[in-house]
């Protein structure tokens, strides 16, 4: 297997086409906030919402769902007015805000996109008014209205795309089962985090759930539909997404261990302190003699688990072959993608495009 | 001005009409939620999501918004089929789920209709795995999940609800607005929450929107709009919908200081011990002499409250004249609702419905 050598932001995939998407897309967002923020100054309604959805929305990511959103479109065939196709895929950006806005908050996670995370963001605000404790925990529930809202706008970006009602009547039903699925995920994700074992069904049900199809199926079959795909094409995209989406996320779960702060934006022991039940961490744990399995229960998942001790779990998840057998895996999933993606009956510059994206979820650093 | 005296069930308003749209309603929610189960249960995913939320759904509540829903439909001449409409109804009552599930989490409430909140019961179920700390954590994790998927579940029985696309096209702007509303007067309250002042501006916008807005002016404005209303109509209902809605919740507020748990299902103490920024604690601080001021910035708000306290509480609320202000700005807004309902142009019998239903809003003991 030869793995292409990528930069971060290849010119090829991020390119004209996907650039232009991805400008269009944030132009999209900012614009929608700000007429939020003006309503609320004209309601005299607190600013501080929009403010700090806006903030968290341009501090980073890498807007994966709106441009698999717009390939998915492109696959279909899609052509005309792309306007309605750009603010559903801002609006699954939108969506993804909510969910990363909870996410941080029930893995009680410090910082995101290299600031502070939402909750701490606004526990800061309102701490020299209210004190530490409750600033915290205004911290906390203001952040769970902002996510909140920003789950309400998302339907309301796409509700306003421009969307005939029959098109977007077919829609609905594909970002319903998306939302259903993710939440399982973080259920699941939730339940099995801080108690890591060595099967390793519930964590691949987990990035079935949270990564595979929420990140990668969902969006490009959402994208599809609004062109109008048939059922064909959209099982032909599912059977591409969901091996990418599980190997983009055992990447992930690599770099949550072996990544580099300044290039990921989060902190490098946050899924160690937290005990993330991983595929890694199971498998590790499955061929861990005694000693390696002392050291693992008693360092991954100390919330105050240091950078020498970090070195250790590593080196553990390194000894047992856990690290290549995740890589293998990754490797695996990318092939049957590829595979998928050979079946599907699309233009050439679509499959070439989706062959660079999956080449880039799955081989980045960062 | 004469008060009825009506019981929490008056016969004639949760009559024949009224009672059976409440038994469909509920059959939606049930069988909509047995077969989410059934999913979750087939796909190997956790059942504990549908259970508490079953659990919840049918722990009790007065299901206001689906009977206003299908008063509005009533009200604008709706007929034939009623399926979608419940259906539509339903939803409303789990998007009620969803801003209950996060409000208790972010009051702390202990209960909520007699029963544990969600998030403690949660935190209950999972203490003995997790431990104190962490199954509290788990607890409110798991909420605000239980709570993110009752959002997307209320918008998927509307998605399902068989209306037809172009009906569902003009439902959507109404249910967005209202999303808005509700999230920014649940933040209004939040940070005026323990900090109560004597000003009454604040208090008047949480009341305006969470409760006129979403409890009453948009679930009748939806229920018209499935039924296919023109916007003169539906700026009737709104005229009608919003002065109840805040007589409704000013009453809310004196039953929160002198509600008799046995019928209100929540505690009498929350409120005061919460310090929450409601019209009557800003009129009593308003009139308050040096005493009772020291007296209710003491009391007020502390979350040790004792009954004892809590009866100098009340006793200062009555003596500065706060209960019967509140009782006076009730009275004025039901008499604002009754003008404005005289204007409807609606049939006979939905008005007397809409008059029922409005008395047992605001006069209402539980």
């Amino acid at each position: 297997m030869v793995r292409p050598v990528l930069t971060p932001m290849s010119p090829l995939v991020w390119g004209r086409g996907l650039s232009a998407t991805r400008r269009a897309v944030d132009l999209v967002l900012d614009e929608f906030l700000n007429s939020k923020a003006r309503s609320a100054a004209d309601g005299g309604l607190p600013e501080e919402i929009t403010q700090v959805l806006h903030e968290f929305v341009f501090a980073g990511g890498k807007r994966l769902r709106p441009l698999l959103c717009a390939l998915g479109w492109h696959a279909a065939g899609g052509r005309g007015d792309i306007g309605p196709l750009i603010r559903t895929a801002a609006s699954l950006e939108m969506f993804h805000a909510f969910a990363l806005i909870h996410d941080d908050l029930m893995d009680r996670s410090a910082t995101r996109r290299g600031r502070p995370t939402v909750h701490r963001a606004l526990a800061a605000r309102h701490r020299s008014s209210h004190g530490q404790d409750d600033g915290d925990h205004l911290g906390v529930s203001a952040a769970i209205l902002v996510g909140d809202v920003a789950l309400a706008w998302s339907d309301e970006l796409l509700h306003t795309a421009g969307l005939r009602p029959s098109r977007l009547a077919a829609v609905l039903p594909v970002l319903d089962a998306m939302r259903t699925e993710v939440v399982y995920g973080q259920y699941l994700d939730l339940l099995a985090t801080g108690k890591p074992t060595s099967e390793t069904e519930t964590p691949l049900a987990v990035i079935r759930h949270k990564t595979a199809k929420y990140t990668c199926e969902r969006p490009l079959q959402i994208g599809a539909t609004v062109a109008g795909a048939g059922s064909g094409l959209l099982a032909g995209l599912g059977a591409f997404a969901v091996p990418l989406g599980e190997a983009f996320q055992l990447r992930d779960d690599l770099l949550g261990v072996w990544g580099r702060p300044d290039q990921t934006g989060k902190p490098a022991l946050d899924d160690m302190r937290a005990g993330k039940h991983t595929v890694l961490i199971a498998l590790a744990l499955k061929a861990a003699d005694a000693t390696q399995d002392r050291l693992l229960r008693t360092h991954y998942g100390d919330p105050h688990l240091g950078e020498g001790d970090a070195e250790a779990v590593r080196a553990v998840l390194k000894a047992t072959g856990a690290d290549l057998a995740v890589e293998h895996m990754i490797a695996e999933r990318h092939e049957q993608a590829m595979t998928a993606l050979g079946d599907l009956p699309v233009g050439a510059d679509v499959r070439e495009h989706l062959r660079q994206l999956a080449d880039e979820a799955v081989w980045r650093t960062t």
